[in-house]
């Protein structure tokens, strides 16, 4: 085990005979790998065999991580008869005459449906509707936690943008609001824009909304430490996905004025015929001082770079082309687009989407609360305004005398934040 | 309130000030109307005003009747890494792996969709999916309730057959069966017939198969009181639709013979050409001795009358024309085909579809043990077997020296049916 470099936290006998005792061990390891690796070298040891081992994580995720639960109890003949029929039938009839019950007698009014189709999982890509479970049970599960949202996960075994469309218009009836989850674009665009004309309940899709919220927090905390103003700053955005997308257009809502994006072949060419509309778009109301080249020579000169987009892009040494008090937001995961380290030595303030390094910009602080305010407010629609207010109340959840360049974003547990987001959006939404 | 006849059963004073007093006053009333009245007695008492009136029904139902719950903690960080990124990646991967692994890592193993569309809900008709949500609720909580099943609500808006199909099939990776609720005949037969085909899980109407099985089991029961044979008696079934076409389906799969169809204008016509597929195969595979004629003339020299069709269509003198020892079970609901009272005078065993009368033949005795079982055999289809086995266990619940003419079925809270049907269907299954 030592020689291995696990931590050893418990051993537990679990049977003891004259010549053989079989010992429960737990360890720590860095991965499955590692803990590949201690399992031989246990194998190895003279006398000692290895029966079985398993693994924390999975062992959590047995029979998935959520459950339906009733929120009545049935007791007994008097409960059942009020909870279902013929008692029922009175609360079904109250809600036909006047469907706006709906949102007072049945689940609709907190609960949100998680959609997927499992083409953009994490970074694990088009995995399938199955295997994307394991997540969208996991935003459930953050949903309930930090903002008493019901959340059910619909992980869709069709990748058709019409069928998507539809399907979630069916489902509607049931739900306060839609999530849409890890689909990848440009079919995330067109199924979002579509749901909000089609439908009275609110459509988020997270990878670009929530994403665009919490930047925008980070974002607002930083230039406040540097003492630059939003509307002063140039932004250099590489990544025009789904992410950069919503980035750019939140960034220009809230008043950045000045932002380059670059996508994988340097800055955005208004000149070039972009096929993809959104691209186009970002192209012809971006960039207004012509900046033209490589993401590396744009950064030269800004302000602002933030990420969203591959692995290792820049270096220390780009970084160091910024101006004095540089803001680096380096997102990729679980790989930014600068060493997060060497981004240190010239800026002033570096975030990136992990949770072992400072200024973690995590979804998990938008969501939630963004879905409690929508539903508190009965909202039928998300307008720009929320999202700015979701925004600002992440960024004011840390103080003046609390902010510092290592402490731009509260933590991911900081139980003041969902509160905050639900009540700015819900005021912002009526 | 003594003059209206409601019971009073308690009385708080809320407010008390020199010149008025608020008090709270709970009742029972028989219905809402009855709790009208009592409201307007009190208010036409001298010095007494109503302020408000609230019913314990609807109060059961506000904010709907399920929650989803979250089976992990996520305390700190490490929980959270472990339930979601990084470490829920390494699971996903391992169900893109092997599709499997869903049943094992996701909540698939024990969930269930309650699928309507809203379009033949309890007697209510066609009152749409935002309105039939109580009843899909409340049968979710039954699934937990009595068999530890995750069941969730899809109330679809669409009453196309194909769509409502590829929407089920679309739902599929996250459950791991589905129980279809409340759509309305002949369009069900269709998509059930259809997803049992196209899924690899098991497909389930409980209008047709629970209702049957239940009957079944009533009937095995009815039959050893009487002391008759299956093979031996004729049944006449008044309703075609669709519990009628699965009643009589599970009955010759259980081994009887002579069961007479009748629908609205008598008995099924072997020599009518039937536009309704399904009516046209009961037409033609039952009814052996060629019986013709109304329904009053069919009961005549039957054993058993079972009726799933419409209030009041026999009266006591037409049960006097049924064999001796006759069993009637009046299913419609809430008014049975015959009065239970006047039935009673000339048969032996009466049942009905509701609470109030002995031997309640109640689906909630079948459903959830039957999924149970599916999903602990994981069992990718339904087959005759499985149906009558789960009759089977129920009847099975009581015992022969409990056996008697007011206790044919057992209770909807009697703690051994669930587990002995699941027992049964997942032998079956396996």
């Amino acid at each position: 085990m030592a020689t291995t470099g696990a931590a050893l936290t418990a051993l537990d006998v679990v049977e003891s005979t004259q010549d053989a005792l079989i010992v429960d061990i737990s360890c720590d390891t860095r991965d499955a790998d590692h803990a590949q690796q201690v399992s031989e070298a246990l194998e190895a040891l003279n006398g000692v065999s290895v029966h079985r081992s398993s693994d924390r994580t999975f062992l959590l995720h047995l029979g998935g991580k959520l459950e339906s639960t009733p929120k009545v109890p049935l007791r007994n003949r008097d409960d059942l008869s009020r909870a279902y029929t013929p008692g029922v039938a009175r609360v079904c009839q109250a809600i036909a005459e006047n469907p706006e019950e709906a949102r007072r007698l049945t689940i609709k009014r907190n609960t949100v449906a998680v959609v997927t189709d499992g083409s953009a999982v994490l970074g694990l890509g088009n995995i399938g509707p199955e295997a994307s479970m394991p997540v969208m049970e996991g935003k459930a599960v953050l949903f309930k936690q930090f903002a008493d949202v019901d959340a059910w996960p619909v992980a869709l075994d069709t990748q058709d943008t019409e069928e998507i469309i539809a399907i979630c218009k069916a489902l509607a009836p049931a739900y306060g609001g839609i999530n849409l989850e890890d689909i990848s674009a440009p079919r995330c665009f067109e199924i979002e824009a579509r749901l909000r004309d089609e439908l009275d309940i609110p459509v988020f899709h997270d990878d670009q909304h929530g994403t665009a919220i919490v930047t925008l927090a980070a974002l607002e905390n930083a230039l406040k430490v540097v003492k630059k103003d939003l509307k002063a700053v140039r932004v250099v955005l590489s990544g025009a996905g789904a992410a950069g997308h919503a980035i750019a257009k939140l960034l220009m809502a809230a008043g950045v004025e000045d932002i380059v994006v670059c996508g994988r072949d340097g800055v955005l060419d208004k000149e070039v015929d972009h096929k993809d509309p959104h691209r186009a778009w970002l192209a012809q109301n971006t960039n207004p001082h012509g900046v033209t080249g490589s993401l590396k020579a744009a950064v030269g000169g800004s302000d602002v770079f933030i990420g969203v987009s591959a692995p290792d892009l820049l270096d220390g040494d780009d970084i160091a082309t910024m101006n004095d008090d540089a803001i680096v937001f380096a997102m990729s995961n679980p790989n930014p687009e600068v060493d997060p380290l060497a981004a240190g030595e010239h800026a002033a303030i570096v975030a990136t989407g992990r949770s072992d390094y400072p200024n973690q910009i995590n979804n998990v602080l938008a969501f939630p609360g963004f879905f409690r305010g929508l539903l508190d407010a009965k909202a039928s629609e998300i307008t720009d305004e929320m999202l700015v207010a979701a925004a600002d109340a992440i960024a004011q959840c840390i103080s003046a005398e609390e902010l510092n360049p290592g402490y731009i974003i509260p933590s991911t547990f900081d139980a003041d934040v969902a509160p905050n987001v639900a009540e700015a959006v819900s005021a912002a939404a009526r």
